[in-house]
């Protein structure tokens, strides 16, 4: 590993979750909460198995999240999903060090969204319809199993 | 587009690249050259179409190279290629902002392929099997369409 002698490490992640990052929020099918749906707010980067040195670096930079191995596409990801984590040590990184492309706007959102989990108000009909509205801007290019059509119809159907 | 307040812009482009960049060394046929072999050493950046803003930056900062369509994968590709840029511009910038990823390996073997091609020693036998070696240590996960075999037999038939 090459001594860090000019480079500024915060801004190194930043520019290497900019191209391999990802914000994510998945909103999922769940029984036992009174919406009948859960939200899970990570944040993951990922990265060809032969080089995980990178993901190790991030994982004791933030400290916080784990490493895993995808089985889909035998790469190797690491996560955080910790809301905790989430908003007070990836978020208050990415205001500092903000990314650079577009994906800068799917940070806005996440961090909006994981403010408001903070707040409980995924937990509400009114909070989830709210935060179903900022996800379904997010990452356009990204495969969705449950579309905003689909949760709010389900949500229109409940008594809460 | 973020201010850069905190943000090292030099570090970010570093990182950026260690998850997106591409440092290449091609090795392929050509007629009019005496040892029947062409060396174009490349540095590249893929993004996808609609995220095109930090290629403009990379091409922006370090001040030379083209960004250019892949029709292949529908990726746009930061690219430059030439010889005195490489040297002058993009080495020096990843001699004092290092990779942190096994694909500083490359970049190193790279700088010696292009050290070594700014004395000629490409355009000579000798030179070229040392270059072929260097370069079969590189991207070892990236398709060649010229093994190291094929471009050694080639040359050990020549009388150069």
């Amino acid at each position: 590993m090459p001594t860090l002698t000019k480079m500024n490490l915060e801004s190194y992640i930043s520019g290497y979750v900019d191209g391999e990052g990802c914000f994510c929020v998945s909103i999922r099918p769940r029984k036992g909460n009174k919406t009948g749906w859960e939200v899970v707010a990570s944040f993951s980067v990922g990265q060809k198995e032969n080089r995980a040195e990178v993901l190790r670096l991030i994982r004791d930079y933030f400290k916080c999240g784990f490493i895993r191995k995808s089985v889909s596409d035998k790469t190797l990801k690491y996560e955080t999903r910790s809301l905790n984590n989430l908003l007070t040590k990836i978020i208050p990184h990415f205001e500092k060090y903000p990314l650079q492309s577009g994906k800068q706007k799917d940070f806005e959102i996440f961090k909006k969204v994981c403010q408001k989990m903070s707040k409980g108000e995924h937990l509400t009909k009114k909070g989830l319809i709210e935060i179903v509205g900022l996800v379904s801007k997010m990452n356009p290019s990204g495969k969705r199993n449950y579309t905003k059509t689909i949760i709010l119809n389900s949500l229109s159907k409940m008594k809460i």
